[in-house]
Protein backbone atom coordinates (compact mmCIF):
# COMPACT_ATOMS: atom_id res chain seq x y z
CA UNK A 1 0.00 0.00 0.00
CA UNK A 2 1.10 3.42 -0.68
CA UNK A 3 2.51 5.66 2.11
CA UNK A 4 -0.02 7.86 3.54
CA UNK A 5 1.59 11.37 1.84
CA UNK A 6 1.52 9.46 -1.25
CA UNK A 7 -2.38 9.28 -0.96
CA UNK A 8 -2.45 12.51 0.70
CA UNK A 9 -0.60 14.26 -2.76
CA UNK A 10 -2.13 11.86 -5.05
CA UNK A 11 -5.60 12.33 -4.34
CA UNK A 12 -7.44 13.91 -7.12
CA UNK A 13 -11.54 15.06 -7.71
CA UNK A 14 -12.24 12.16 -10.05
CA UNK A 15 -15.39 12.86 -11.91
CA UNK A 16 -14.79 10.89 -15.24
CA UNK A 17 -16.17 7.00 -15.49
CA UNK A 18 -15.65 3.88 -13.52
CA UNK A 19 -14.95 0.31 -14.47
CA UNK A 20 -17.51 -2.05 -14.23
CA UNK A 21 -16.19 -3.97 -11.07
CA UNK A 22 -17.96 -4.77 -8.37
CA UNK A 23 -16.51 -3.40 -4.70
CA UNK A 24 -15.98 -6.03 -2.14
CA UNK A 25 -17.92 -5.05 0.99
CA UNK A 26 -14.56 -5.39 3.47
CA UNK A 27 -13.51 -2.23 1.04
CA UNK A 28 -16.57 -0.52 1.98
CA UNK A 29 -16.22 -1.11 5.32
CA UNK A 30 -12.89 -0.29 5.46
CA UNK A 31 -13.71 2.70 3.85
CA UNK A 32 -17.17 3.59 6.41
CA UNK A 33 -14.56 2.95 9.62
CA UNK A 34 -12.75 5.28 8.35
CA UNK A 35 -14.97 8.40 7.96
CA UNK A 36 -16.59 7.36 11.51
CA UNK A 37 -12.95 7.28 13.08
CA UNK A 38 -12.47 10.71 12.46
CA UNK A 39 -13.17 13.53 15.19
CA UNK A 40 -16.07 15.30 16.01
CA UNK A 41 -16.54 18.37 18.18
CA UNK A 42 -17.38 17.47 21.90
CA UNK A 43 -17.34 13.77 20.38
CA UNK A 44 -20.85 14.25 18.94
CA UNK A 45 -20.42 11.82 16.48
CA UNK A 46 -22.87 13.82 14.24
CA UNK A 47 -21.69 11.81 10.93
CA UNK A 48 -23.97 8.84 9.58
CA UNK A 49 -23.38 7.14 6.41
CA UNK A 50 -25.07 4.64 4.34
CA UNK A 51 -23.27 2.63 1.55
CA UNK A 52 -25.14 2.07 -1.55
CA UNK A 53 -24.09 -0.78 -3.69
CA UNK A 54 -27.15 -2.83 -4.72
CA UNK A 55 -27.59 -2.36 -8.19
CA UNK A 56 -31.25 -1.98 -8.03
CA UNK A 57 -31.29 1.08 -5.23
CA UNK A 58 -28.20 2.69 -7.13
CA UNK A 59 -30.44 2.85 -10.44
CA UNK A 60 -33.02 3.98 -8.72
CA UNK A 61 -30.56 7.10 -6.75
CA UNK A 62 -29.10 7.44 -9.99
CA UNK A 63 -31.60 8.22 -12.34
CA UNK A 64 -32.92 11.10 -9.33
CA UNK A 65 -29.81 13.07 -9.75
CA UNK A 66 -30.09 15.52 -12.69
CA UNK A 67 -27.86 16.83 -14.10
CA UNK A 68 -26.27 13.15 -14.05
CA UNK A 69 -23.26 12.25 -11.69
CA UNK A 70 -21.48 9.22 -10.51
CA UNK A 71 -23.45 7.45 -13.55
CA UNK A 72 -21.01 4.38 -13.24
CA UNK A 73 -19.94 4.39 -10.33
CA UNK A 74 -20.50 0.60 -8.68
CA UNK A 75 -20.98 1.96 -4.99
CA UNK A 76 -21.66 5.28 -3.23
CA UNK A 77 -21.24 6.25 -0.11
CA UNK A 78 -23.90 8.35 1.13
CA UNK A 79 -22.84 10.85 4.06
CA UNK A 80 -25.78 12.13 6.54
CA UNK A 81 -25.47 14.59 9.47
CA UNK A 82 -27.26 15.73 12.16
CA UNK A 83 -27.37 19.13 14.17
CA UNK A 84 -26.40 18.44 17.42
CA UNK A 85 -25.27 21.02 19.91
CA UNK A 86 -21.73 20.42 21.26
CA UNK A 87 -22.27 23.07 23.83
CA UNK A 88 -24.77 26.01 24.04
CA UNK A 89 -25.69 27.36 20.13
CA UNK A 90 -22.67 25.59 18.98
CA UNK A 91 -23.05 23.01 16.31
CA UNK A 92 -19.77 21.34 14.46
CA UNK A 93 -21.70 19.22 12.32
CA UNK A 94 -20.24 20.31 9.15
CA UNK A 95 -16.29 20.33 10.26
CA UNK A 96 -17.36 16.65 11.45
CA UNK A 97 -18.73 15.37 8.23
CA UNK A 98 -16.03 17.40 6.17
CA UNK A 99 -13.04 15.41 8.28
CA UNK A 100 -15.27 12.26 7.79
CA UNK A 101 -14.92 12.93 3.97
CA UNK A 102 -11.77 13.27 3.94
CA UNK A 103 -10.60 10.37 5.79
CA UNK A 104 -12.90 8.46 3.50
CA UNK A 105 -11.54 10.00 0.12
CA UNK A 106 -7.95 9.21 1.60
CA UNK A 107 -8.82 5.82 2.56
CA UNK A 108 -10.73 5.05 -0.99
CA UNK A 109 -7.81 6.27 -2.66
CA UNK A 110 -5.26 3.87 -0.43
CA UNK A 111 -7.57 0.94 -1.39
CA UNK A 112 -6.89 1.59 -5.18
CA UNK A 113 -10.25 3.48 -6.24
CA UNK A 114 -11.03 7.15 -6.88
CA UNK A 115 -13.95 9.34 -5.31
CA UNK A 116 -15.40 12.70 -5.85
CA UNK A 117 -16.87 15.02 -2.88
CA UNK A 118 -20.30 16.02 -4.18
CA UNK A 119 -21.63 18.09 -1.77
CA UNK A 120 -23.11 21.17 -3.59
CA UNK A 121 -24.73 19.36 -6.58
CA UNK A 122 -26.89 17.34 -3.85
CA UNK A 123 -27.86 20.44 -1.56
CA UNK A 124 -28.69 22.78 -4.02
CA UNK A 125 -31.45 24.71 -4.15
CA UNK A 126 -33.73 21.67 -6.13
CA UNK A 127 -32.69 19.68 -3.17
CA UNK A 128 -31.40 16.38 -4.55
CA UNK A 129 -29.93 15.05 -1.30
CA UNK A 130 -33.44 15.29 0.27
CA UNK A 131 -34.85 13.18 -2.33
CA UNK A 132 -32.08 10.69 -2.19
CA UNK A 133 -32.74 10.25 1.47
CA UNK A 134 -36.53 9.64 1.03
CA UNK A 135 -35.43 6.79 -1.62
CA UNK A 136 -33.54 5.43 1.45
CA UNK A 137 -35.70 5.82 4.47
CA UNK A 138 -33.48 8.37 6.21
CA UNK A 139 -35.40 10.45 8.96
CA UNK A 140 -35.96 13.78 8.75
CA UNK A 141 -33.50 14.72 11.53
CA UNK A 142 -30.84 13.51 9.28
CA UNK A 143 -29.31 15.82 6.29
CA UNK A 144 -27.83 14.19 3.46
CA UNK A 145 -24.90 16.72 2.60
CA UNK A 146 -22.24 14.54 0.17
CA UNK A 147 -22.25 11.31 -1.87
CA UNK A 148 -19.07 9.88 -2.80
CA UNK A 149 -19.05 7.61 -5.68
CA UNK A 150 -16.31 4.94 -5.12
CA UNK A 151 -14.56 2.69 -8.53
CA UNK A 152 -11.59 2.05 -10.17
CA UNK A 153 -11.29 5.39 -12.86
CA UNK A 154 -12.15 4.08 -16.44
CA UNK A 155 -10.38 7.41 -17.29
CA UNK A 156 -7.74 9.81 -16.95
CA UNK A 157 -6.97 11.12 -13.38
CA UNK A 158 -6.24 15.14 -13.81
CA UNK A 159 -4.90 17.21 -10.71
CA UNK A 160 -6.70 20.96 -9.93
CA UNK A 161 -4.00 23.78 -10.21
CA UNK A 162 -3.39 25.37 -7.08
CA UNK A 163 -1.63 27.94 -5.46
CA UNK A 164 2.21 27.55 -4.10
CA UNK A 165 2.77 27.05 -0.49
CA UNK A 166 4.12 30.22 -0.39
CA UNK A 167 1.12 32.28 -1.34
CA UNK A 168 -0.59 29.91 1.05
CA UNK A 169 1.23 29.38 3.94
CA UNK A 170 3.87 30.73 6.17
CA UNK A 171 6.16 30.51 9.39
CA UNK A 172 5.48 32.70 12.82
CA UNK A 173 3.45 35.70 10.66
CA UNK A 174 0.96 35.69 8.01
CA UNK A 175 2.68 36.32 4.71
CA UNK A 176 6.28 36.30 3.56
CA UNK B 1 6.31 4.66 8.81
CA UNK B 2 2.46 3.28 10.04
CA UNK B 3 0.09 2.36 7.24
CA UNK B 4 -2.57 4.43 6.48
CA UNK B 5 -5.25 2.44 8.66
CA UNK B 6 -3.11 2.15 11.33
CA UNK B 7 -2.89 6.27 11.52
CA UNK B 8 -6.30 7.17 10.60
CA UNK B 9 -7.77 4.70 13.41
CA UNK B 10 -5.23 5.14 15.80
CA UNK B 11 -5.27 9.24 15.72
CA UNK B 12 -6.40 10.49 18.70
CA UNK B 13 -7.40 14.25 20.15
CA UNK B 14 -4.51 14.77 22.83
CA UNK B 15 -4.64 17.45 25.25
CA UNK B 16 -1.78 16.57 27.48
CA UNK B 17 1.46 18.17 28.30
CA UNK B 18 4.16 17.85 24.90
CA UNK B 19 7.88 16.94 25.03
CA UNK B 20 10.69 20.20 25.04
CA UNK B 21 11.32 18.70 21.75
CA UNK B 22 11.83 21.09 18.45
CA UNK B 23 9.67 19.61 15.66
CA UNK B 24 12.23 20.10 12.68
CA UNK B 25 11.30 22.52 9.84
CA UNK B 26 10.55 19.79 7.25
CA UNK B 27 8.28 17.83 9.09
CA UNK B 28 5.95 20.92 9.62
CA UNK B 29 6.65 21.88 5.94
CA UNK B 30 5.54 18.64 5.55
CA UNK B 31 2.09 18.51 7.22
CA UNK B 32 1.34 21.69 6.18
CA UNK B 33 1.57 21.01 2.42
CA UNK B 34 -0.60 17.89 3.70
CA UNK B 35 -2.65 20.42 4.44
CA UNK B 36 -2.76 22.12 1.24
CA UNK B 37 -3.44 19.11 -0.48
CA UNK B 38 -6.89 18.70 0.80
CA UNK B 39 -9.72 19.46 -1.93
CA UNK B 40 -11.41 22.43 -1.78
CA UNK B 41 -15.20 23.32 -2.88
CA UNK B 42 -14.57 24.50 -6.79
CA UNK B 43 -10.41 24.84 -5.95
CA UNK B 44 -11.14 28.06 -3.93
CA UNK B 45 -8.42 27.06 -1.85
CA UNK B 46 -9.95 29.06 0.84
CA UNK B 47 -7.62 27.93 3.90
CA UNK B 48 -4.04 29.54 5.03
CA UNK B 49 -1.76 28.60 7.39
CA UNK B 50 0.71 29.94 9.65
CA UNK B 51 2.86 27.75 11.42
CA UNK B 52 4.33 29.45 14.72
CA UNK B 53 7.38 27.75 16.24
CA UNK B 54 9.45 31.13 16.94
CA UNK B 55 10.02 30.54 20.95
CA UNK B 56 9.30 34.39 21.61
CA UNK B 57 5.90 34.45 19.05
CA UNK B 58 4.72 31.26 20.88
CA UNK B 59 5.35 32.75 24.31
CA UNK B 60 3.12 35.24 23.10
CA UNK B 61 0.57 33.43 21.66
CA UNK B 62 0.10 30.66 24.51
CA UNK B 63 -0.24 33.99 27.26
CA UNK B 64 -3.45 35.22 25.32
CA UNK B 65 -5.09 31.79 25.58
CA UNK B 66 -7.22 31.76 28.58
CA UNK B 67 -7.98 29.15 29.93
CA UNK B 68 -4.73 28.00 28.63
CA UNK B 69 -4.03 25.11 26.30
CA UNK B 70 -1.20 24.23 23.79
CA UNK B 71 0.96 25.58 26.88
CA UNK B 72 4.11 23.06 26.10
CA UNK B 73 3.99 22.54 22.48
CA UNK B 74 6.73 23.50 20.65
CA UNK B 75 5.01 24.16 17.52
CA UNK B 76 1.01 25.73 16.76
CA UNK B 77 -0.27 25.68 13.35
CA UNK B 78 -2.98 28.39 13.42
CA UNK B 79 -5.70 27.76 10.29
CA UNK B 80 -7.19 30.69 8.57
CA UNK B 81 -9.89 30.52 6.08
CA UNK B 82 -11.27 33.47 3.92
CA UNK B 83 -14.97 33.44 2.99
CA UNK B 84 -15.03 33.14 -1.00
CA UNK B 85 -17.86 31.94 -2.74
CA UNK B 86 -17.59 29.30 -4.69
CA UNK B 87 -20.56 29.80 -6.93
CA UNK B 88 -23.78 32.31 -5.91
CA UNK B 89 -23.98 32.60 -2.29
CA UNK B 90 -22.72 28.91 -1.60
CA UNK B 91 -19.60 29.02 0.55
CA UNK B 92 -17.72 25.79 1.21
CA UNK B 93 -14.74 27.21 3.34
CA UNK B 94 -15.53 25.32 6.46
CA UNK B 95 -15.60 22.12 4.51
CA UNK B 96 -12.52 23.18 3.48
CA UNK B 97 -10.33 23.82 5.94
CA UNK B 98 -12.05 20.69 8.17
CA UNK B 99 -10.53 18.62 5.10
CA UNK B 100 -7.42 20.38 5.26
CA UNK B 101 -7.12 19.85 9.58
CA UNK B 102 -7.97 16.39 9.36
CA UNK B 103 -5.41 16.13 6.72
CA UNK B 104 -3.15 17.62 8.82
CA UNK B 105 -3.53 15.54 12.16
CA UNK B 106 -3.05 12.40 9.88
CA UNK B 107 -0.04 13.80 8.52
CA UNK B 108 1.03 14.59 12.43
CA UNK B 109 0.44 11.20 13.63
CA UNK B 110 1.85 9.96 10.97
CA UNK B 111 5.05 11.59 11.35
CA UNK B 112 5.72 10.56 15.39
CA UNK B 113 3.63 13.41 16.96
CA UNK B 114 0.44 14.62 18.63
CA UNK B 115 -2.12 17.02 18.13
CA UNK B 116 -5.96 18.07 19.04
CA UNK B 117 -8.35 20.03 16.54
CA UNK B 118 -8.98 23.13 19.17
CA UNK B 119 -11.70 25.07 17.37
CA UNK B 120 -14.24 26.11 19.56
CA UNK B 121 -12.07 27.41 21.72
CA UNK B 122 -10.44 30.22 19.88
CA UNK B 123 -13.84 31.03 17.59
CA UNK B 124 -15.78 31.28 20.90
CA UNK B 125 -17.35 34.79 21.91
CA UNK B 126 -14.15 36.26 23.59
CA UNK B 127 -12.98 35.77 19.98
CA UNK B 128 -9.03 34.56 21.09
CA UNK B 129 -8.36 33.83 17.25
CA UNK B 130 -9.13 37.17 16.52
CA UNK B 131 -6.60 38.46 18.91
CA UNK B 132 -4.12 35.52 17.74
CA UNK B 133 -4.79 36.46 14.68
CA UNK B 134 -3.95 40.57 15.25
CA UNK B 135 -0.36 39.67 16.93
CA UNK B 136 0.51 37.41 13.48
CA UNK B 137 -0.46 40.10 11.57
CA UNK B 138 -3.42 38.75 9.58
CA UNK B 139 -5.65 40.80 7.72
CA UNK B 140 -9.42 41.17 8.53
CA UNK B 141 -10.74 39.10 5.20
CA UNK B 142 -9.29 35.96 6.88
CA UNK B 143 -10.22 34.61 10.14
CA UNK B 144 -8.33 32.30 12.23
CA UNK B 145 -10.84 29.26 13.34
CA UNK B 146 -8.42 26.49 14.62
CA UNK B 147 -5.19 26.04 16.30
CA UNK B 148 -3.34 22.83 16.62
CA UNK B 149 -0.35 22.04 18.59
CA UNK B 150 2.52 19.79 16.77
CA UNK B 151 4.61 17.67 19.17
CA UNK B 152 5.76 14.45 20.66
CA UNK B 153 3.02 13.50 23.74
CA UNK B 154 4.61 13.46 27.38
CA UNK B 155 1.19 11.99 28.20
CA UNK B 156 -1.02 9.01 27.71
CA UNK B 157 -2.95 8.71 24.88
CA UNK B 158 -6.93 8.31 25.47
CA UNK B 159 -9.51 7.04 22.75
CA UNK B 160 -12.86 8.71 22.79
CA UNK B 161 -15.81 6.65 23.11
CA UNK B 162 -17.56 6.10 20.12
CA UNK B 163 -21.01 4.74 19.15
CA UNK B 164 -20.72 0.72 17.32
CA UNK B 165 -20.29 1.06 13.54
CA UNK B 166 -23.92 -0.63 13.37
CA UNK B 167 -25.45 2.44 15.04
CA UNK B 168 -23.68 5.12 12.52
CA UNK B 169 -23.12 3.12 8.94
CA UNK B 170 -25.53 0.52 6.88
CA UNK B 171 -25.79 -0.83 3.56
CA UNK B 172 -28.62 0.29 1.03
CA UNK B 173 -30.91 2.00 3.52
CA UNK B 174 -30.88 3.81 6.35
CA UNK B 175 -30.63 1.38 9.56
CA UNK B 176 -30.58 -1.89 9.95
Amino acid sequence: MAEIFDIINNRTSYRGAYKDTKIPREHLVQIMEAGLAAPSGCNKQTTSLICVDDPIVLDKLKGMIDPPICETAPAIICVLTQKIFAYRDKCFNVQDYSAAIQNMLLAIKALGYESCWYEGHITDDDDIGGQLAKVLGVPDDYKMVCILPVGIADGQLTHAKKKSFEERAWFNKFGN
